[in-house]
């Protein structure tokens, strides 16, 4: 329970931004939160859930004097609100985003942002299908993975970013952006991409069968359908922004997939039941690094 | 907690079997459960378990002088199960299956079971990610699905099947084999063949990029994981007899899977965000039937 920093800005009162205001507040990290959203309707409501001290109009009105900015906004979003509020970021102000493409962003922000500011990107892996200011919760970012990625800065600016993170409970990894962007193509963007397809899928059937898609999803559909339910701008925004390893990824899950449509074919149960048998071992690995629900 | 089988049979004790007989028990349903499993380990895990009233060593042993028979093991086993207690079988008794294909099971088994039986097919929409004996409870077919296989009964052994299933919890439905196997396709046996694919292809990357698939694989890709995680053998069977239809099904998920490909490729924002907007509203439509976890 210890300030971090004297005044925090969040840009954005999504899921992943209204959590960090109501950690920031429950566990005393920022002397005052300042926030701020581009619609109206979820500043009103952000309002009526008290959410930080105070309530900006603007982004530069959220972000003037702040000692940390969070852009907490869809990727294709954040040169805009950069350029809006570079001109009033004081010296020595950190700025982080938590974008789940880092490449992207570094390449449209780092010529925006003036250069006496620190701009750390980041990326909280944690979520749920659910969005806006009312979806959010201070234990979000509990024994969650949050990745710093590595840059040339003074070792008390990261020290300071890194302590903030580790007060709401996350753990925190530092990574080079390529490398992040190679991991969570796999690990998040491909599984949306495919969670997002299937559920299509079934939405063009006649109205009979899409009545019984959704009567027996708990076969399977449903878990993607959790998947399906993410917010439709900020996933856009990833796929246009880290298009070069989606579509390696993607490339390499066609490939494999159609081993297996081949397999299914010709009806060859050695190399299904193979397949199958070896996948059952990752779940296992998960569950004992602590990362199962 | 009426008895509505005087004796009730069993066969394959993982999930299903052991569930069922955990529920026969529990409601009173039969007044006497008799169970089996070809393998002989699960045998003497299911005796340390107390599960069912005896335990066979053989399938016929389990059948015989049974009013309703289970064969709750994958629908690659039925035909060879269904040849041995086919001489058994007692004058009036009922068979059901509990396997995932329904047209392969009645191909497979019609010509195997006597006259003088009733076969009905069916098939409860309920299971987790666990297998074996230990992995049932009583309570897996509670508020779910459980379809029965439209055929020329007598009113009673209908009635008597929809009842025991009733009684455990479950929402019984009939339907025709083939519509069951093509709704299946696209709600179970699709996502599990891609489960199954992106988790194999994570597995193909080199060490350290697995580990950290596995590290965060809280932003997606352990859904999948879960899916992946099912009975091998049951699922390598569920291919291999409903591969038609999933064949048909993947036709269709190709396709739509190309079309955003190009979108991400082409950067057509558009595309993207309306199929995303599409797909969110099925989870609602999910939760309005009381069909969410």
């Amino acid at each position: 329970m210890t300030v971090i920093y004297d005044r925090v800005a969040v840009i954005g009162l999504g899921l992943i931004g209204s959590s960090m205001v109501r950690a920031l507040n429950e566990f005393g990290l920022a002397g005052e939160v300042v926030v701020h959203d581009h619609d109206a309707d979820t500043r009103a409501r952000a309002a009526s859930l008290n959410l930080g001290d105070r309530i900006a109009d603007t982004a530069s009105g959220a972000a003037e004097d702040a000692d940390l900015i969070v852009l907490a906004i869809p990727v294709g979003a954040m040169a805009a609100v950069a350029t809006e509020i570079a001109p009033v970021l004081k010296k020595g102000a950190t700025v982080t985003d938590t974008g789940s493409t880092k490449s992207s962003v570094i390449r449209d922000l780092t010529p925006i942002l003036p250069d006496h500011c620190h701009f750390l990107p980041s990326h909280p892996i944690a979520g749920t299908e659910y969005s806006g200011p009312e979806s959010g919760f201070s234990s979000l970012f509990r024994d969650r993975y949050w990745i710093i990625i590595n840059g040339d800065h003074p070792a008390d600016v990261t020290a300071s970013l890194t302590d903030l993170l580790k007060a709401m409970g996350a753990l925190v990894e530092t990574m080079e952006a390529d490398y992040h962007d190679k991991v969570l193509a796999i690990t998040s963007h491909l599984p949306h991409l495919i969670a997002y397809t299937i559920v299509g899928t079934a939405f063009d059937f006649e109205q009979q069968i899409q009545n019984d898609v959704i009567r027996f999803s708990a076969s399977g559909f449903r878990d993607f359908t959790r998947i399906a339910a993410s917010d439709p701008v900020m996933w856009r925004d990833v796929f246009l922004n880290n298009s070069d390893a989606v579509l390696e990824m993607l490339g390499r899950f066609n490939e494999d997939l159609a081993y297996l449509q081949r397999a299914i074919r010709w009806s060859e149960a050695d190399k299904l039941e193979d397949l199958f048998s070896r996948t059952r071992a990752i779940r296992s690995r998960i569950r004992d690094i602590g990362q199962l629900d």
